[in-house]
Order: C-alpha cells, then structure tokens, then sequence
C-alpha cells in the first residue's frame, strides 16, 4: 500500500481527520467531537483522535492495523511544550499502529499550511481569537490567543461579553451607551431564557459554558444586519481590535510577505469573519493609522483568505514535511480571497 | 433567659456570628469558613450557619437548643429572592432550635446597619466589588455587583486583572503600557510561581481560583507603596472606577444624605481600602468632575467611613428589627471616619 498522510484539526467544539496520498489527493475525511486536550484532558483526546484516524482509514480502504507515515495534528495551545510531548508520548505508547511519526503544531500552524507555503498571518475570530505571523523562514509571532479571562478580544465571545456589558453598564448607570440598548437588551433575554440580569448571573458563572455564551454573538450579527446601531458599533469595534492584532506583529514581518500579488496574506479562520462587512469601517480604519508610523509604511496593500479546505489538510502536509515527504499545494482548491484593499 | 438576636457576616472565604442582647452588648462572636451559598450550596451554608451560632450560644452561656429571638444574615446574593427563600425554608427544616424567626439581607444591608441607620452607600472594594445606596427611606438603588466575568471593577481582582493585562498586552505589543512593566511582570511570575505566560493560564483556567488571583493585589499595593509607577496608575485607576460606581447612584440620594455633618456618607468595606492613599487622586478627580453635572451639584461633602465591628452586628439589628425589636446603635464604637472631603 502506498504512504498515507493523516491531519487532525482539533476543535473545542468539532474536530476532522483527513487521509491525504502522497500526490495531495484527499483519500477519505471524517469528523468528531473536541479534541482540545485543554477541555478533555489528554487520555480522551488520544483516543478520539484514534477512532476518528481508524474510521478514516477503513475510508480510504487501508488497513487500520498499519500505521500512517505521519500524523500532523493542529491543535489549540500545540505550542505548549510540555502538553504536546505528553500527548505524544500517549498516542504512540497506546497507539502503536496509528502512525509512524507525529507532528503537533497550533491551530494557526495547520491553517497556514493549507493556505501557503510563503507564510503569512493567521487571523482566528471563532469562539476565541488569536494572530499569528508565519514567516517564510517559519519564524512565528504571536498576538492574543489567551483565553476569555485574559483576551480574546474580536471573538465571538468578546462580542457577546462587550454588548452584554453595555447593557449591564448601561442598566447600572455606570456607562452611557454608545447606542440605544433595548434590541440588544431583549436578544440577551431571549437568547438566555432569562427575565433579568440576575438571571444571567448563572450562564456566567456556575454553568458557564464559553461555546454558548459566544453563541450570542450570531444573534449581534443578525441585530447589526438588520440595522440596529449597537449591534453595528460591536462589531466595528471588533474590527478595530482584530487589526490592532496584525499592527501588533507588523514589526516582525519579513519583507516579502507585503510584496507578493495578494500584498500581506491575512488567513481569517473562525465564523466571525461572516461578518466582516460590519467589521470592515474598524479594520481599515485601525490599518491606515498604522500605516503613518514605522513598519506600517510597508502595507500597502493586504487579502483577506478564507479556507475552502480544513486546517487538517495543512496539518497533514506539515506532519509530512516533518517525516521527509512534501505533499503538493493546490492553492486554488484551498483558499478564496475574499478582500483585497490597496491603500 | 433574656433575648438573644444574632446576626451573620456570610463572606466567601471567612464568616461571623454576633449575639446580641436587647440593650445591644455583644455576648458572644464565632468565626467560621465562608457561607457563601452560591460557592458551597445551600445545604452546607445552613450546616454551617448552624454550627457557629450553636457555638456562639454556648460561648454566651446560652442553651443550643433554645431558639434566638431572630437571626439576621447579612449574605453576598442577599437580594436574590428564589436563592434567599429556600435558604430560610432549609434553615427552618433543619433546625427548628435555631431561631424564632430570619431574614436575611445583602452584603451591604448588613455593613449599612452597621454604621449607620439613616442610609448613605455601601462601597464594597474585596475580592469582588459592590455598590448600594440606601436611602433613609429604606429604599436601594445598585451599581455593580455582578462578579468578575461581568465586572468587579475596582475590586482586588480587577485591580490584579488589570495589571496582568497590562503585561500581557505590552509583551504581545497589543497595547502600549502606560509605565515599565518590568517591576509587575517580575511580581507576577513571583506570586504565581511560573516562568512565562503560558505557566500562568493554569491560575486562569483549569486551577482558577478568584481568591487566590485577586491576591496579586496585595503585591501591587506593595509595589505601589514602594513607588512604581504601573502599580500606582492601577490603583488611581481603581479610584476612578469605585468612584464612578458612587456617580451611578447619584441621582438617586435623597436630599438628605448631603447635609449631614459628614456630608454624604461612604461605608467602605473590603481590603482594596487599605489603599486609600493610593487610589484617593482618581477618586477625587471623578467626583470632582460629576459636580459640573446634574445630580453631582448636591454633593459638596463626603466622608469615607470603614467598620469597626462584623456586619454580623448591623445583620443581627435587621434581623431583630424584623422582629419587632429596636436594638440601639453605638456609632462611634462600630465606624471609624477616616476621610472627609470638601468640594
């Protein structure tokens, strides 16, 4: 049987695995629940990891007995040192047939690779938000990605947390609003089943569950599509702070990554970028401002990519290149440009 | 036997019990861990409850099994109906020898009728943070009080929040800081006993513990008293914001709140007022500028006042007043004036 090549993109809340071939072709590709060893603990996330590698590989009509060529795995948090060498230890140690050799690299690592091969930044809104820059030399920066009580800042949950703020803030009389707060008071209750702030109190501490407080954050999307000024203002704010990310790593930039077609390549992961017409007046506004000072100067023009294919496709290819093999690109079949703007 | 009316400071890490005579002497205080219902549910909270005021009847030569004439609870949630009502219900239940009758108030009921029974606010600057006006009328308008996640500003976790923040967004070179950050990274890795950031997303996540990260306020009022600049600026930034929670209800005080010899009344409670000095210039300069507006024109004086004695005590004068029993107050044994401010 030919060399097979697995990818893992683990998720809080979803997780794939793609079996890819030696020319790039994708062989078979299945779905699971979390692996976020942070959530689950190592001992489960192996062993969803197995089953979800095994299922593949019966897919693809191998035998779930021999061992792949390599397993990419992009995880959250796969630059914790001491975490990624436990989880390796345990898939080979219970697992001695899933691979012959592991790579575990972060979630912003596995994206990139399935966008390109130059480098670039990797900018992730979903639940969490994070930015890294990926130079051409591999070299990485990063921005963010600390979590709800340390960050966060643009994600899902952080738009939710912002505009349930305002009215709490605003209910309070501590802040003035910068807008009316009554849509976005009644979505609150709607969306949490709740008559009053206290009512809150739970959904934020004891059966606090970060995926569904996030969850709010769809319901400011469709209030901001339907016009309202608060939901608007949110999201423009969180354009704003997802550009102060890229402006945070501009410094660090390699050169050539502004010069190429698309000028600097920003890969947006994470479904808060569906709403990036309302993020759109933040983000520019943020980036031509930094254009006035010191490494700014270099931008003069910047895409927005969005993944066609799973990170666990570029997990796939950065396991590969880790045992010797280099899996073919098909940049066309993975990414779209989305955005280009030309200051 | 004479009458006895108890009363119960409910904290989250330590709690208290006074028993009281008719004539308001203090018979007898225990001290237990925290009965804060929402961290150890109701059923271990009455456990305890129950145990120190048994210890307390003991210690003032009293019969257990004879009830109180009231017990009165001064408890965090306070003015949570459902949580408030099934407490009382499984007191009752439990131990019929307890007490002839209950009630149970918040946090800053307890503090108020500890100092003071014409009404001013209640300023609780802990762990967490809180803000009440009682007016002589009985009446109460709020500012906060919603937790960490949705608040706590000028509290000591906020104050530790705030200073972590500011190191981890200059490292991330997301935000500039307004001082060297050098002094609160080093105390930070100190405190928390680790090396980078990364080390310290356990305390925030998987270990947290609020109490134990609020703590790194301590380290901050040392580096303030010892100069730094960063740890200085959080703390006049907490003066502003516990400042501002005292503009939020300004336009509810009654009238007669400003003209007593103390000008308008400020019970302080909790630790973060130990830094008095520290925070006094960003609370000044708030309160000065609500002046210029509306309602802040009545407030020509002010005057912070910190407890002597447990809320326990203001708790067991609510409860017995519940009871049909005025007990008398001995102000200048329970408050200490320890600021007043003329505009």
């Amino acid at each position: 049987m030919a060399s097979l090549f697995g990818g893992v993109e683990g998720g809080a809340t979803h997780s794939r695995v793609v079996l890819v071939s030696e020319d790039g072709q994708i062989l078979a590709e299945t779905e699971g629940p979390s692996t976020n060893h942070w959530l689950i603990g190592a001992e489960q996330c192996v062993q969803r990891i197995e089953l979800m590698v095994s299922e593949a590989k019966r897919k693809a009509g191998a035998d779930p007995r021999v061992p792949l060529r390599s397993l990419g795995l992009s995880l959250s948090g796969g630059d914790q040192q001491d975490a990624i060498e436990k989880l390796m230890e345990e898939l080979r140690r219970r697992f001695p047939h899933l691979s012959q050799s592991y790579l575990i690299t972060t979630d912003a690592g596995g994206a990139m690779a399935t966008a390109t091969d130059h480098g670039g930044i990797v900018l992730i809104a979903g639940t969490g938000s994070n930015c890294k820059l990926i130079n051409p030399d591999g070299s990485e920066t990063g921005c963010g990605g600390w979590g709800h009580m340390m960050g966060d800042e643009g994600s899902a949950y952080w738009i939710a947390h912002q505009a349930v703020k305002t009215v709490f803030d605003c209910m309070d009389n501590l802040e003035e609003p910068p807008h009316d707060i009554a849509y976005v008071r009644q979505a609150m209750f709607d969306y949490f089943q709740v008559s009053d702030r206290m009512g809150l109190l739970t959904h934020l501490y004891r059966t606090f569950d970060k995926a569904k407080f996030a969850g709010f954050c769809q319901r400011l999307a469709e209030g901001a599509q339907a016009g309202d000024p608060l939901c608007c203002h949110v999201f423009t704010k969180a354009g704003e702070v997802l550009a102060r990310h890229v402006v945070a790593v501009l410094p660090k930039i390699h050169q050539s990554l502004f010069v190429g077609e698309l000028g600097l390549p920003i890969v947006c992961v994470g479904s808060v970028w569906n709403s990036w017409e309302r993020m759109q007046e933040g983000f520019l506004r943020v980036l031509s401002r930094a254009r006035a000072e010191g490494p700014g100067r270099l931008l003069s023009r910047f895409s927005l990519l969005k993944l066609k294919r799973s990170s666990a496709l570029g997990a796939a290819r950065i396991g590969a290149r880790s045992a010797g093999a280099a899996l073919p690109l098909d940049r066309a079949d993975n990414v779209d440009v989305f955005y280009t703007h030309e200051f």
